[in-house]
């Protein structure tokens, strides 16, 4: 088994995260997206998806998307449970997670993707171009925004996202919170809550992850 | 417990083919999304997000997010297995379910709200308004194209999207293939395998519901 990672991309650091917290540690292989390392003949091979992270198994295939990595070591070894233990907090997490990716991640990628000159012809991540969409810079950031907010009053209220206890919609939402700093949104003096947990996930050793 | 569902949306029907495949029944409330109920102050004061389908509990909490209801009665009720049963299935559901949703069904949405009358200034779902993005329309269509073509080559050597068993995200890529004819997008002669897994679906009973 092996991990393509790259240290400086939000969605392997949320795997690493994931991983420091269960304890798991395993081989990383270095994809260095910033050098166009992912369009190389080795790594295509291997990932015709062109994506990090991917875990490629012990036979040979591959499994991609962040989530999907995640829930593979959640299975194989359940403690201590990321992804919620009563069908509740299953769904809480299930939840929370996607809001977080769907409304916060996503909207940063786009506001991201879309005004970068690296990103050129590259708006969407994956083996096929697409030109950039000038209008979703805008758009991008406005709904991060709207997702610090909606975060904020989850957590004036949770002292993590799904509840009292730690999950992997945290790491989601921890890292979609880190990321939007890349496009110059970042949490207002009022998210009081949301700062505190923030300060509280950053204090964790899987933060340096 | 009820949930709020409407008949002729995509999402809705997801989960009622899960429930129909678990044989699971329970009160369902139709909140009509053409006519604009989703914005009446009733259905705000149940479910601030404003989104169907929707899962109120017994205590009154709400459970938004098509996979999040899925997975809280995949919970309550393990058989038969709907997001798989070993860590690699488990996983394989999971890729294969995002894979089919970002790819395939947010594809979809985005050409059609993106271009029609009905969803100016709602070219987002949720409480929050978004101006329509022209350009997304084709990069909508072509993206859920490229969806069609990948569907094909994984049913080519797979009986159903993650292996011999039918999963959830069997449910996803077919409701998405469905959903991608509203934008004039559908299945090539050439889709042989994709076609031949779309009649063995259309045959079962969930289908229907």
């Amino acid at each position: 088994m092996k991990l393509y990672d790259f240290e400086l991309a939000p969605n392997p650091r949320r795997v690493r995260m994931f991983l420091a917290e269960k304890g798991i540690t395993l081989p990383m292989v270095q994809v260095n997206l910033r050098h166009g390392e992912q369009f190389g003949e080795d790594f295509k091979r291997d990932n015709p998806a062109m994506l990090v992270p991917a875990l490629v198994l012990d036979d040979g295939s591959l499994l991609t998307e962040t989530m999907a990595i995640c829930r593979y070591f959640e299975a194989l070894q359940p403690q201590p449970p990321l992804f919620g233990t009563t069908p509740r907090e299953q769904a809480d997490v299930e939840m929370w997670s996607r809001r977080a990716e769907l409304e916060g991640f996503l909207a940063v990628a786009e506001a991201l993707r879309n005004s970068v000159e690296r990103f050129k012809d590259r708006a969407l991540p994956g083996p096929r171009n697409y030109a950039q969409i000038p209008a979703l810079v805008e758009r991008g950031k406005s709904r991060a925004r709207a997702f610090l907010d909606d975060l904020e009053a989850r957590l004036a209220t949770h002292a993590c996202v799904t509840g009292d206890a730690f999950t992997v919609a945290d790491i989601t939402a921890f890292v979609t919170v880190e990321f939007a700093g890349w496009v110059d949104v970042k949490p207002a003096a009022h998210h009081t809550a949301l700062q505190r947990w923030h300060a509280a996930i950053a204090a964790r050793p899987s933060a340096k992850a």
